[in-house]
């Protein structure tokens, strides 16, 4: 059992906030992150997958097949943009990294678990080089 | 003669957009970076002053105040806002990497020049891990 | 489940140094690290903690929360101080990382473990770029 | 329990290739890999040992035995060399990462499992800034 | 003026190796880097251009315009490839990094220098993370 | 004119204090830097040759040599030392970054100066990720 691991890139804007509070509550909670006029990182997605390597290629996955996944099904729908309003997987929800490694988890795992030696493992996402959060999938 | 530098961090929404363009022009101009609801990044500013160790303490420039002064004057700015909409130094310009840059260094120059034995040497500025931007005053 | 995690950084001296052991000793087990007066290292200590957003903000824990802690709790007890020396929790301890890291969990565990949706996960302590410890808490 | 890392350095040459199928087929499955001339890679190594400190000297393993260690037995064998051509343990095996780390296991685990109180826990090898496997032992 | 930076990536293998000099003169002055078999490397590549903002732009240089150059004219030509083999500006040269450096000036300054407002500045280029060349032109 | 750079490492103990000053003024200058008892950092060096590359080798200056003499003749004399105490030529002067990278310029400028087609540019010295200095010789 091998975990092979890829890392891509995206820029984005967001901000913590939640329409259903104050601006004076949000601010509370949310401190800084709550700027009504969005701020932004620069995103880093680590996707490993776990698997047994093939016999005839020695790989797990093909890591060009493996990175022209992410940046198809992720990295299009979230590079330079704002993840409170253009990215429709995230509509109502609040834009915390948490919330962002789980549906990248609902978005990679089916398109990963097709293939019968391998599986999605982890989606670890950094926001800032400070923090970062990572998803199993359950 | 010795160079000392300091890194701080901010985080930012921007977008590269001109109002008297249309939005045609300015998406083909500026890409992606003409998101319309912004997009953003995480800043590394590197503040390098230069000057001769003072005798006494065999610092160039104080570290704990060349930290605070970058923090008060230039990141309390920038930090967790809008760059084309909450920064009064960048309103009416392009939110560009070397504009910002230019403008950190009119702010932080006055400040560290003061000082008999050293200047304000070089502002260098990342807005990715790939890209970034250096200014040295002309 | 999320696994969220947190960096914070501190400088400090130490040696590795049993007093119950002659000096020739200590240099044959511990080589350069028993200089008899010290020598020192920037570590990089990462907090993790483990648990389910919570439904109102998308947090596991929040993170101005965690970094305050981990600041007032450990960081003010370790940062440019003398581990073997300067610091109570280690003192008649060896002051190796894996020690540390222990200790910095008994520090940690108790402030985070309250918190009905989130437990402390993981102390990962950098002693150097190339060296470091995790500790799991078993 | 304890999971105490070292970071150790090689650079190789090697080339995604079968012998026994056409040059078609190899740059068709394994692209700009299966350059026919070799390609190379500054590989990082990371050796992850899990244990419970020693009462004398507070260290899971010392760690200048296990840099040594990894120096002697694997860097050595690694280090300028072509990983197709040069390597005895890997003749005859596809030169995948993968492949690669499962071989370093082998080498290092009877070396470190001689220790009662530890164990070797995990290879993780980087092949480049973005792509990296990790191994466990199955 | 502003000095703004893209950097790009590549992997290649190569040998130091003078095909006029004896396998031990050449394995006395190049050392493991004479590895009749190659070795190889991750080359990372910053290419800085000097110049002033457009004022409609804000740019000194276009960095979509500037890495799909460097794209097009340099990694593409270099990246998984062997630079004594397959290069043709590299045929006869010894493979050094500093000869490597100069050449990939040698193609870029006249693609950069057409431009009114800016000029090629810099090309820096890492062999390993300890291990780099900077070339100015002259 | 090519400048070639070689990173090496060191960990070291100092304190910024002065004997002919109280304790009072030590902290109110020096801060936490002042602690009586030490602290530490982990020290990246940077060493800088200029020259021209030597139509033989391609090289402006062997790694390996620099390497092996920046160890010897520095590294060697501050790795896992205390800069105030163990540092023949620190004894007496300010344990500051400034002043080791002038002191470290000293050692290595008239070793690497003998070489007729190169010659030490610059001493680059981080004692943090956040802050570094540069020193040109003049």
């Amino acid at each position: 059992m091998i975990y092979l691991t890829r890392k891509e890139h995206f820029n984005a804007a967001h901000k913590l906030w939640r329409p259903d509070w104050s601006a004076e509550k949000n601010e509370e909670v949310f401190g800084k992150c709550a700027n009504a006029n969005w701020h932004g990182h620069n995103f880093d997605l680590y996707v490993t997958v776990k698997g047994t390597p093939d016999p005839d290629t020695g790989f797990v996955i093909d890591l060009k097949f493996l990175s022209k996944l992410i940046k198809e099904k992720v990295v299009e729908e979230l590079d330079h943009k704002n993840l409170n309003m253009d990215v429709p997987f995230m509509l109502g929800k609040m834009a915390s990294t948490e919330n962002l490694a789980m549906e990248i988890w609902k978005i990679l795992a089916p398109e990963i678990n097709v293939f019968p030696n391998c599986k999605l493992y982890k989606i670890k996402l950094y926001e800032t080089e400070r923090n970062f959060v990572e998803y199993l999938g359950e």
